[in-house]
This record gives C-alpha cells, sequence and structure tokens, in this order.
C-alpha cells in the first residue's frame, strides 16, 4: 500500500485537522469529528446536518456551506459516525428553526443518526431524518427501502439545501427532500477496488479484464460482473436500468457523472457524452448537470450516474447558487425553467 | 488496460464532445479541438489562451471561463494541441486588445505555441507568449528556463485572468503573468504511473515500495526514487526543495495541494495539514489556497505542492471571482490583504 499518509490509524484525525484549516473560510470545528458553518446557528433557518465514513470526499464535509448542508459529522474510513459528532453538528447549527438530518441508507449511518435524533429530541431540538436510498443496483425496485444511498446526494442536498436558504419550514425542507430522494436514481461501475488505510489491502479482487456493474462505494457487490467492453455500451445498459426504474421519458432533468476516484476526468466526459445521447433520444431534457467526483470511494475507478427528475420547484431550487468546502457554483438565471 | 472509454484512438474526440456539451453554459466549441467562452470575443480585455495535452484535466480546458482563460487548445493525450486549434482559439477571442498564450515549457507546446503566434501575427493580431516554468525537479535553478511548467499554473491563470478582466492592457497582463510565473515554485511525488490509453500499458514501473520525487506530469524521471516514507517526511522534503529555491520566509502566498489524478481528497488534506505547519514554523501566511485536482496525469497516484510568493497587486487580483468549467470562487472581500 502506498498512500500519502502518516500511520492509517491517524489518518482522518489528521485529514480532518488539514480539511478544516484549508476550508476555515467556511466552516469551524464544533468537535473533534464535527464541523459547521462558520456562520452557523442561522436565525431561522431549518439546518441540514450531513455525515458518513471518511473515504468519500467531497462526500460528506465538502458540501458544508451556504447552499447546501450547516454542518457534518465524519466517521472512520468507511464507516458511520458515532451519535456524538452527529450531536455536536446538529447543536451547532440548530437555531431553533429545526434540523433535517439526511444522509444514505447504510446499517451504521441509520443506527447512529438514529441514536442521535433521539438524543437531541430529548434536549428539547426539533430534529426529522431523510434516509437517501438512490442506488438501483442495491436492491429490487420491489424493496427500495433496503437501498443504499450513493450518488445522487449531490441533487438531494442542493435541492434541500436551496430550500432551507429560503426560510422555508422544517416540515417543507423534509417534504422537499424525501420528494428529491424519491425522484433519483444512481447506477455506479468499477473498474478497479480500492484500499482501506487500516487494511492495507484491497477490499476485492477484479480480474484484469473484469468490471463490475452496480457495485458500491465501499465495494459491495453489484448486479453482476463482466468483460470490459466499449464504454458506450457499459453506458448502455446502466442507463437502461435507470430507466426501467423509473420513467424519464421526455422529463426535465438533473444529471451528473460522478468519479469513484481513480478515474481521470476525461472519461467521466466521455461517458457524458453517451448519457447525453441517451438522454436526447427520450426526450429527456438535461436542466441541471455536474461531471465531476461528488462521492467517491477512495482511489476506486469507476463512475456512477445519477438522475434527478425534476418538478418546477426543484429545477428552479437548483439555479440557487451554493459555495461550500469543495462544490460551488453561481446563481443562475431562472429563464430556463 | 481497464478504461471508461470506447477505442483509445478516439477518446480525445469523444472527451471534447462531452466536454463542450456538459459545459454549454460556459464555453462554445471554435474548432475540432478548440473551444472559447460563450461571450467570446469580450470588446476591450485582452484575451488569454491557454492549452496542452489531454489527459491533465481540469488543465487546460477546465480553466476557460470568466476570471482565467478565455479560450483552449486540446492536443491528443500527453501531446500539444498542434498551431491549428491554437489559432482557431486565437481568432475566436481576440477582440483587438491582444491576446496571451500561457502554456508549460515543454518542447512541444512550444513548437505549436510559437507557430500559432507567428500566423496570428502575419494575420494582424497583437499576440505575447508566457512560458510557465514552476517544477523545480526539473532542471536546477542555475538551469530554469529548462523547466517544466505544472501546478502552479492555477495561480498564474488567475492572477492574469482577474488581471485581464480589469481591462488592463496587453503588455500589463503580459508582466503580470510573468510576474505569477516567476514566483511561483511547484514539486510533486509520484506514487503511480498513469496509463496512455493509446499505449495501452504502464509509462513506467515503480516498485511496489517505491515513490518517486519530483516526478513530472507525463511520467518525466524526478529527482530521485526512494522508499515510501510516513508522508510528513515527504513533504519535508518537498518544502524544503521550494524553500531552498525560492525565499518564502515571512511572506504572504498562494498554496495548492494538487492531486495527480489517482490520490484520494482526504491524502491531499492530510498534506495540506503538513505544509501549513511547515508554512507557520516560517512565518509563511496562507493568503490564498486550494486543494484538490489541478493539473492531473490521468490516474496517476501522487501529489504536487505549489506556492506563489504574493505581492499585494496578486494578492488582491486573486480575490476575484472565477466561473470556469472546472474551477470556481466567489468574489472574496479583500480585507485580507
Amino acid at each position: 500500500m502506498k498512500k500519502l499518509i502518516n500511520d492509517p490509524f491517524d489518518m482522518v484525525e489528521e485529514m480532518v485537522d488539514g480539511f478544516i484549516s484549508a476550508n476555515d473560510d467556511i466552516v469551524k470545528r464544533v468537535g473533534r469529528r464535527s464541523i459547521a458553518r462558520l456562520e452557523s446557528p442561522i436565525p431561522n433557518k431549518v439546518a441540514i446536518v450531513v455525515g458518513g465514513g471518511s473515504g468519500h470526499l467531497p462526500a460528506f464535509a465538502g458540501y458544508v456551506g451556504s447552499g447546501m448542508a450547516d454542518a457534518a459529522a465524519f466517521g472512520n474510513v468507511f464507516a458511520s459516525p458515532p451519535a456524538k459528532p452527529i450531536i455536536e453538528a446538529a447543536l451547532a447549527c440548530d437555531s431553533g428553526a429545526g434540523v433535517v438530518f439526511i444522509y444514505g441508507n447504510y446499517a451504521g449511518d441509520c443506527l447512529n443518526f438514529d441514536r442521535a435524533q433521539d438524543t437531541c429530541r430529548e434536549m428539547g431540538h426539533d430534529v426529522e431524518s431523510v434516509v437517501m436510498n438512490d442506488d438501483v443496483a442495491s436492491a429490487p425496485s420491489s424493496d427500495a427501502l433496503r437501498r443504499r444511498g450513493i450518488g445522487g446526494m449531490l441533487w438531494v442536498y442542493q435541492i434541500a439545501g436551496a430550500k432551507a436558504e429560503t426560510l422555508a419550514s422544517l416540515g417543507e425542507v423534509v417534504e422537499i427532500a424525501h420528494r428529491a430522494n424519491e425522484n433519483t436514481r444512481t447506477i455506479g461501475v468499477g473498474l478497479s477496488s480500492c484500499i482501506v488505510p487500516a487494511n492495507g489491502k484491497a477490499t476485492f479482487a477484479l480480474a484484469d479484464d473484469e468490471i463490475e456493474v452496480g457495485l458500491g462505494i465501499h465495494g459491495e457487490p453489484g448486479m453482476k460482473r463482466q468483460k470490459v467492453a466499449p464504454v458506450d455500451e457499459i453506458i448502455e445498459e446502466m442507463f437502461a436500468q435507470l430507466m426501467a426504474d423509473l420513467d424519464y421519458r421526455n422529463q426535465r432533468v438533473a444529471l451528473s457523472i460522478n468519479g469513484l476516484g481513480g478515474t481521470p476526468a476525461e472519461e467521466l466526459f466521455v461517458v457524458y457524452r453517451k448519457v447525453k445521447a441517451l438522454c436526447d433520444a427520450h426526450g429527456i431534457t438535461i436542466a441541471h448537470k455536474a461531471v465531476g467526483e461528488f462521492v467517491t470511494a477512495l482511489e476506486m475507478a469507476g463512475a456512477s450516474i445519477s438522475i434527478t427528475r425534476l418538478d418546477l420547484e426543484m429545477e428552479i431550487l437548483l439555479n440557487a447558487p451554493v459555495n461550500t468546502c469543495m462544490f460551488k457554483k453561481l446563481q443562475r438565471e431562472s429563464s430556463s425553467a
């Protein structure tokens, strides 16, 4: 294992120190493993708290800032944060308007965010939770509540974050976060494994000519292993899975092409080109788009496609500016809506 | 070789198509391998044209947009663009105020940008060139004109770009681009090779326990190979090389930690933490900072550190907003200056 780290067991601690220092114009430390926007708590604004395992940057801490999340809790690599940093994050940003936890559907995260929610409620804070489950490969649609949350968070956070910036009520922010999640689907493809620092070796093995469609962001098994193929064929298959799950035809959507950490941006644009052609062929209008690394799996090679079916409110909310640690977007004219 | 591509020889073409489509709110195609800002040419504004081989995104096309470059030419993977797309880029953005080519010091780029400059001048355009040579590992300081250009472009482009946005003259933009380059030094470390698609195999080999300090962004040999070590030790050595080359003590600087493509962002923040501590120890004030992927080498693992010694003008220029295809920054209050 070759990584730019010291002792693997110090990596997260040192990463958090560096992250906060590098982003001290946007965030402050509010606990050993928790951060919040500098301005927190913001009067009358519902606060959004995110978090999850490390190894996925920009998720989750990278999305703290105006227009997305108010605070985040860091877990160890590929491990949920305990309840404590989640509680610290929530207390730091609750202005009294309430807090929404938005996180991915993983056993550890569900357990710890639920515990944190219980504790915060006992302390008199109004806390609700929205659990994201956009990964179509992780369970059949008949069992969608078992699905994991992955790359779709880019759109769910932005839609909920923009709504919260309008000083909407807790109920309204929760409702639109649910709505964004319900209209979002993601599918990924993995080309290589990653190495968890404290393990020191690859999480799984893929043969030199194998890829795995539907692979999870911690190396969870996907739908199938197959021989490497021209990317257009792979994308057609992935796109078909998304379309089979949610009818995007003739809809307006937000589309993101996400790199898993070890895939050059050049390849992501090759992927975008094919997905755009498929959207065109199905009458799908890409109203918002993003190509880059949004939810990674350390240095795993591969990509995921997330598509959110937009209604007018969501589409307009996505015109709002975003200024977070690792994702920035300028205000856009709403004439496109 | 596993990559998200079709025929390797179609990769650049398909990447350019996807890039332009994904960024159609910022750029337009002005040739088969050239793009320019939508608003080009902008009256009275000196235009900045960049370019180089593909495989380095966000460099170079990713920096086209307000506050940085006006146009860019795409080369093949790790190969200079020919003169033609450079000329197309220049003609598309020259308002009559003149054009500055800013590119890295590589034989192919020098040859083709010079040819393009000659042709544009013959056509009556005022074109100057600034060649970046920030890589301290690529030649001794006594032979600095042989040095290559790498990660420092993030700061050189922003400083020159912000100056050009003030409608400064061609001479003024050229002068500050030179000044930014002369005050910028970069050093990299490579942990693994990359695979050029059309070659299909690794460009070079590093043993499982080896790293290479000073490695170039195409795999050019560095200063030395050594055993992998705790990152703090590696960074101390790299920082010492930068300090030996330019006296940053008690200066205000812009600092970037750049990932080469295959290194998780988490590691880059671990690196930032150490560089920040070394800056503190030397009385260096980090006035501007950035951590991310700015100049990559396909999926190479590794990182580079770039430091620009700032004067008051450069520091204030770096407060300007940037909205390019792959790098965005909000306006910052200039109180820090």
